[in-house]
């Protein structure tokens, strides 16, 4: 039998013991990042955070600088495991860069115009102005290293410098301000348009910048020549051009196509993939990096009016839940964050991109007429960076435009700058978060088999809980409650009931959950008898939880899985993920 | 400043031309295996079809054939995007059995008990015997080649192909059953049980014939010792025991724990994932292949009560629809399907495959006391074979237990029994598949906009479209309907009429879809004018159509984005866009 001799995907490639290594290394990356991730977030802080921080423990920093030989076992220096690594990372960036492309929305830019414009401007240009200027003036304050091996000179320097400091990290600010219920209001569509069109135009300089760097090893299949840095820039472009008008264009008239005649959502995902690959595939080879197609691709696939939203979610859910946690925790395989920890450095890049920014995003906002503090809430903002930047730095260290000691401040700027920014919104506009129903659940609040046949017992039951909680006194919550039970019962329908008072000297809104599974008529307007009561007790001055715990209540409680679920919970643990898995909107994680 | 010399993920491993080269061959992979996945979907067969013809086309066989340099680009024989590709591969393929394994349901087995016991056991018994025999008794018949550098003896061979043979695929005959409605049916769960129990035994198999053959690379960090066949059998044969007793156990606790204080879904997805890469890290390191690993660890996490439909639907969607395009199509780059092409080989494999399983089927669901028809029935499910078997047969190629020939002809045999399964139960029940609502909905049978204003014009506008379509005498349709209409008015409410009448000689069931903005009065329960009106028109002799297809459109129409969409579609293909994306279930699309 004649077996040709062309290239196949043979065995052998990887040795058994390599491919152990590797899988080793993706689960120790992602199972590390997801740890920590979903701590942060219990911490209320961005996923992100723990992201980055499950590289540096996994990285040379920690876990090379303690045992470098299951370190080397673990992260070889070189072979497949290396390329498999690489090849996943890369993957993974193109991905989330993909995601956050399907993110900006042209038409709420356009629809904000003139404001989104002047925030997004003055935002931009403030930063990088001093950016700028720094670098340029005071090129070693920056850490700039004229004449070494990652001298590509003082110019691509500076312009990265104000560029790294002027993007705002639109999926961040998204969040935050999706968290706090804003992301709809007045507030929230300026700030995101404007992080939307930072965005755009942050990555088109950067994207020239890398053109200025380029080491010219663009291929050609048909010649040696290489592109020039002008073709470069031209073809960028003329990319970005094509994408945002004939590919609009031809997306508006594909994707109907796909979603009639398709399987769904699979030939949806496939198409979406594919064509970041391509535009991945296209950036890389006129000589700026294959992330940024993705991002222009994404941004115009996200734009068909006709996608829907189920393709943008189910993307969300495994993307960022699986490749944007590797792709950050790989950040700190790259650079031990010890040694190239520069604190005047860290210092300095983190002053000049906090200060500069609010006052960009502040100035932009009361120079077209918003109220100062909302002005303030806006250039909180529009401070935060996040996955944005550090990515643009991995980019810029990749290609010997920064040292490690600039990519780490910089790292360290966008995670503050990410932390510091929600509380700060908050902060300026006196509102809090809303909170979930299931921040007021707690193991020794619920009662999970209830005595109590009248409303009367399961009122005593309740209170005799939240006596021993707050530690106050029983008759009083016991007589409270009973007294506004007698006005008007508080059976909701759909077998919930919610009995409540306010009380005076009650630090925060106390929740206790009972089940009954005999059924307690609470006299619903729907006539079934209460199998989930709850017991609501919030402070005499404060005049909104009352309300919020109430309606929190009922909409979490109307959906019958939820109910079903909760009857059926063996344990507090169960109750308490019957409520969360119902609750979480699948969202980007804070990247 | 110091910098360490550990090793760092660092810039340069790929050059600029291979990460294109390495984003091109994954586009044109992931882009081929898809859009020839949906053409075969659209024609009624099972996409995996048309993935491995992708393979085929892009692969040594046609491509490369044709155009050896553009295959040497896109593929090149060895370096880094080797690697890359090869990694990819083996990531898709755990994935692909990890999602496999979450599909076997251990308690519906246990409740299916004698019949899948009986079924599975006579259906696996007859072809391995039948496979063992004639590979012991006649190897060269099977394609065994004696001698060569392939050679592990008759014994290991015999038994992989008794295997081979006797492993039905659960996804393909999940979906085929799913798709008749027939899942949930007494054949559907005795079937499907039986298939889990010969997957599970089959794999089992697998892994003590790899095993047997494996060539001792077992990696051990502390000395170089390696595991011996004993050991090796061992060490499976107890992680299976803890990974579905300790496993189910400790995933029983950890799972709630997840659901209750982690993100959702991305603390499960993320869950599932690493232990998924732990448990084939495991199986790789005992010496036999990493999938079966993923496999254990999917059915132990499947059977876990507490999992949530969510998480099996969103790692489906993501893995099912990009993952296992890749791997299904990475196939046809390992073998040039032409040259090994062994016509005698294909056939002698597939007339075995079918008869020994067919009958094996049949018998053991007599045995049991069930219908000769349906015995039929039960024979032709467990007769499909599938991504299994390929995958199966891939793992032998590689570890060189098999010669490509044989290869060839157990990919020919698991398509073939994939395509002939489906029509082969509909035959045997004398059932047709239930058709959805977009597979009655073409151009030419929609009206966009409405002319009439009463109920009498709107059966004579729609009744003039049916006419022409059907090349019928208008006058009888428009009276046939009209006087249907008469009896009792057919708005059925949400805005929705379904004016119908049963018409001889009519050779399928039609539907004139009609919209009206201003609204039509069809006296409708609740009120509201119909907006949408489906002239629904049926055989005389026909007597389920007419309700099969009136129970379709309630169904597509109660959901109010659907009737909202239908509204706003600007063309045909929106109408029916609208409809498929609310039909269509996110399934594994048949591997």
């Amino acid at each position: 039998m004649l077996i040709s001799n062309l290239p196949t995907l043979a065995a052998g490639s990887f040795e058994p013991d390599q491919v152990v290594t590797m899988l080793l290394a993706f689960a120790a990356l992602l199972g590390t990042a997801r740890l920590l991730g979903e701590l942060a977030r219990l911490c209320k802080q961005p996923a992100i955070l723990g992201e980055i921080l499950a590289g540096v423990l996994l990285g040379p920093t920690i876990f090379g600088a303690m045992f470098p030989a299951g370190y080397e076992f673990l992260f070889p220096k070189d072979g497949p495991v290396v390329y498999a690594i690489e090849s996943l990372v890369t993957l993974s960036a193109i991905l989330l860069l993909l995601i956050a492309g399907l993110e900006v929305e042209l038409s709420t830019v356009w629809r904000q115009g003139k404001r989104a414009l002047s925030v997004a401007t003055v935002s931009m240009v403030l930063p990088f102005a001093v950016g700028f200027g720094l670098a340029w003036w005071a090129p070693y304050w920056m850490g700039y290293v004229a004449g070494s091996d990652i001298d590509h000179g003082k110019l691509p320097f500076a312009l990265f410098i104000g560029i790294a400091l002027s993007i705002t990290a639109l999926p961040v600010i998204a969040k935050i301000l999706l968290d706090m219920g804003l992301a709809k209001s007045e507030l929230g569509t300026v700030v995101i348009s404007a992080a939307m069109l930072n965005d755009l135009i942050g990555w088109m300089g950067f994207a020239i910048v890398l053109a200025m760097i380029a080491p010219n090893t663009a291929i050609d299949p048909t010649d040696t020549a290489h592109l020039s840095i002008g073709k470069t820039i031209g073809m960028t472009l003329l990319f970005i051009a094509l994408v945002l008008t004939a590919g609009a264009w031809l997306f508006n008239r594909i994707i109907p196509l796909i979603q009639a005649y398709g399987s769904w959502p699979g030939a949806m995902l496939g198409f979406v993939i594919v064509t970041a690959l391509l535009g991945a595939a296209y950036t890389e080879y006129i000589g700026i990096h294959s992330i940024f197609g993705a991002f222009i691709v994404g941004i115009g696939i996200g734009n068909c009016r006709h996608l829907r939203e189920k393709v943008r979610r189910t993307t969300h859910d495994f993307i960022g839940n699986i490749f944007a946690p590797l792709f950050f925790a790989s950040i700190g395989l790259r650079v031990n964050f010890i040694e190239a920890f520069d604190l005047q450095l860290v210092l300095v890049v983190l002053a000049v991109a906090i200060i500069t920014k609010l006052l960009g995003g502040y100035l932009g906002a009361v120079w077209v007429g918003m109220g100062r503090r909302e002005s303030g809430a806006v250039g909180m903002a529009m401070c935060a960076r996040g996955a944005m930047e550090i990515i643009l730095g991995q980019l810029a260290l990749d290609a010997g435009l920064i040292d490690q000691s600039l990519f780490v401040a910089i790292v360290f700027m966008a995670l503050v700058t990410s932390l510091i920014s929600g509380p700060g919104i908050e902060k300026m506009l006196a509102r809090r978060q809303p909170r979930k129903l299931r921040d007021y659940l707690y193991e020794k609040q619920v009662i999970l088999d209830m005595r109590a046949s009248t409303p009367r017992e399961a009122i005593r039951e309740l209170a005799a809980v939240a006596a021993q909680t707050l530690d106050m006194d029983y008759d009083m919550i016991d007589r409270a409650v009973w007294a506004r039970e007698q006005i008007v019962p508080t059976g909701i329908g759909r077998e919930v009931a919610v009995p409540h008072a306010r009380l005076p000297k009650l630090s925060a809104p106390t929740l206790i959950l009972g089940r009954s599974f005999s059924g307690i008529d609470f006299n619903s307007p729907d006539g079934e008898e209460a199998q989930i009561i709850c017991l609501l007790l919030t402070a005499e001055h404060d005049a909104t939880s009352q309300l919020d715990l109430l309606s929190l209540i009922t909409r979490s409680f109307n959906d019958p899985i939820v109910r079903r679920d909760i009857m059926r919970a063996e344990s507090f643990t169960a109750i308490l993920a019957a409520v969360n898995t119902n609750e979480s909107v699948p969202e980007n994680e804070g990247h």
